[in-house]
């Protein structure tokens, strides 16, 4: 199947949304649905275009894995009752830890949250609610880099642990998919999303799993969480594509009250780019970089060194893992 | 025993390189002496006063332990060759890759790497000599820094691996005692010694060993010494006090040729200091960073991230092991 893309440029952003409204209320009809919503700005434009079509027919999840961003669920909650959606918070950080417990390996990382997150949390969330129809915030760069093979060919049924013959009775939406990135935040404007949810920097899916090299413990997700609301709060106004805290395994000396003290690296990214194709790192001025530096040293515990990146992509990536 | 500090202020540099060329011919006499050359300004600078107190009488070895710079035992010969001073390389670089294989606490290898110079290399080298006489580059700062118990107090005899008896007969002179860096820094070119020597950056004991976190190989090492090389040449025109290249041992995600590569990160550090005590990051131009970096990723196999650091001594230290 091929899909017909929508630039930016003639994306008429009210047509859009009534005309995906209307799909959407035509197919999933008087039948409940489900969608689970991250924060980001794709998820939230689906969540929101899902409400229009079926008010509460429409069950929005956001599943709090524990790989969040500092305060990340209460806000979600509150900009979402602010447009008048009800966001139902499912506490799945257990199941996470859990299957993160051990590995090391950056694949395998991923793989566990992917598989905790369909599988197991948002797959047990589909059956027991009875929904048929799943709304899903796919755009056509995901479609691309699955036909590419940089991300893996999925089927959506055998990721929720729906067999083939149960999924007949499924139906899967995904009102953006002939969008790109920058289509997507136009919706988002359009629907009355604030600018801190439509203008949002990418983030991974595996959250800060991905912001931690070795193995992912509580405690380590609770220093990456700091350094991270850090580095958001004082890298913000560059302006920049992206911007990240790494928590490094690797200890390297430092020296506090006189002593030698083996301690932890955080290193940052600052990426310059326009389709995260390609990206260099942003010319962040000293200022800036030695102010980020000193408070992470000041208030992540056991922090006794920070760096900043200065290698492109490639032959680098825009996250460490 | 209270030593007499002499500020490079009132320090007369041919006066100073007279008188310690007196006592040295006074006290080794007709007996043959020896001194360990590692290139650096104090070892440097004790090699010449010992030449021109005692001439052929002193034996000067270098001892290439396989930790060093980029063709460093070459230039230091060169050096000395150009002054008429008869440099002999030792190669015990096997001696030193066996003592630090497995070890991947920093101040395992730190000990590794002192206790194979002092008790294997140059304490052979001392006793086949038959000298009886030691001259050694200790200056006023090592002397300091071993009362704070920074450095370890250390009897160098033991650490030769001579005993006391026998030390009876032995005799250790440290021409360069009284003085501070900046000391040795003008006796070195007072000496003839080029600025490539009197101007040089410091560089650690344990050398590129310091330089790799994790355990050392030669392979590891190849990767450093030429990244390290590259930083050097092209850092150099900052006139920083000092600038390093160190491998890290995580791995981070990179992309070649379309494809995912998990590769090594180096990370550079430049420190603008006075003393060595406290030093804070140079702010380095962007274009250099840059140049530093694509160097890095072109020319260090293997290699897909560079950092550069971006934090202040204390908390950090000037090297990260």
């Amino acid at each position: 199947m091929s899909i017909k893309e929508i630039p930016v440029a003639s994306l008429d952003a009210e047509k859009f949304i009534e005309e995906q409204a209307g799909l959407i209320h035509r197919e999933a009809g008087a039948q409940p649905a489900v969608n689970a919503l991250s924060g980001g700005v794709d998820s939230s434009a689906v969540t929101l275009i899902g409400h229009r079509a079926l008010g509460d027919g429409l069950k929005t999840y956001f599943i709090e894995n524990g790989l969040m961003r500092e305060g990340e669920a209460e806000k979600v909650v509150a900009v979402f009752r602010g447009l008048g959606v009800h966001v139902q918070v499912v506490d799945a950080r257990k199941e996470f830890l859990d299957a993160l417990k051990g590995i090391t390996d950056p694949e395998e990382k991923r793989e566990a949250v992917t598989q905790t997150f369909y599988k197991k949390v948002f797959g047990r969330l589909v059956r027991e609610s009875g929904a048929k129809c799943l709304l899903q915030g796919t755009i056509l760069t995901d479609v691309d880099e699955t036909v590419a093979g940089i991300k893996r060919q999925h089927n959506v049924f055998e990721q929720l642990g729906i067999n083939p013959e149960e999924a007949f009775g499924y139906k899967i939406l995904e009102p953006l998919v002939q969008l790109r990135k920058d289509g997507v935040r136009k919706i988002a404007e359009a629907l009355g999303l604030p600018a801190s949810v439509y203008k949002r920097i990418p983030f991974p899916g595996p959250a800060l799993a991905a912001r931690i090299i070795g193995e992912v413990t509580s405690e380590k997700l609770d220093l990456v969480r700091r350094a991270t609301a850090i580095t958001e709060e004082i890298l913000a106004p560059t302006g920049a594509f992206q911007y990240m805290a790494i928590l490094h395994e690797d200890r390297v000396t430092g020296v506090r009250d006189g002593k030698r003290d083996f301690g932890m690296q955080i290193e940052i990214r600052c990426w310059d780019s326009l389709d995260a194709r390609r990206a260099i790192p942003t010319r962040v001025k000293w200022e800036t970089l030695e102010a980020l530096s000193l408070k992470i040293l000041a208030e992540v515990p056991g922090v006794v060194s920070v760096t900043y990146n200065i290698a492109p992509k490639p032959p680098s990536t825009m996250e460490a893992i």
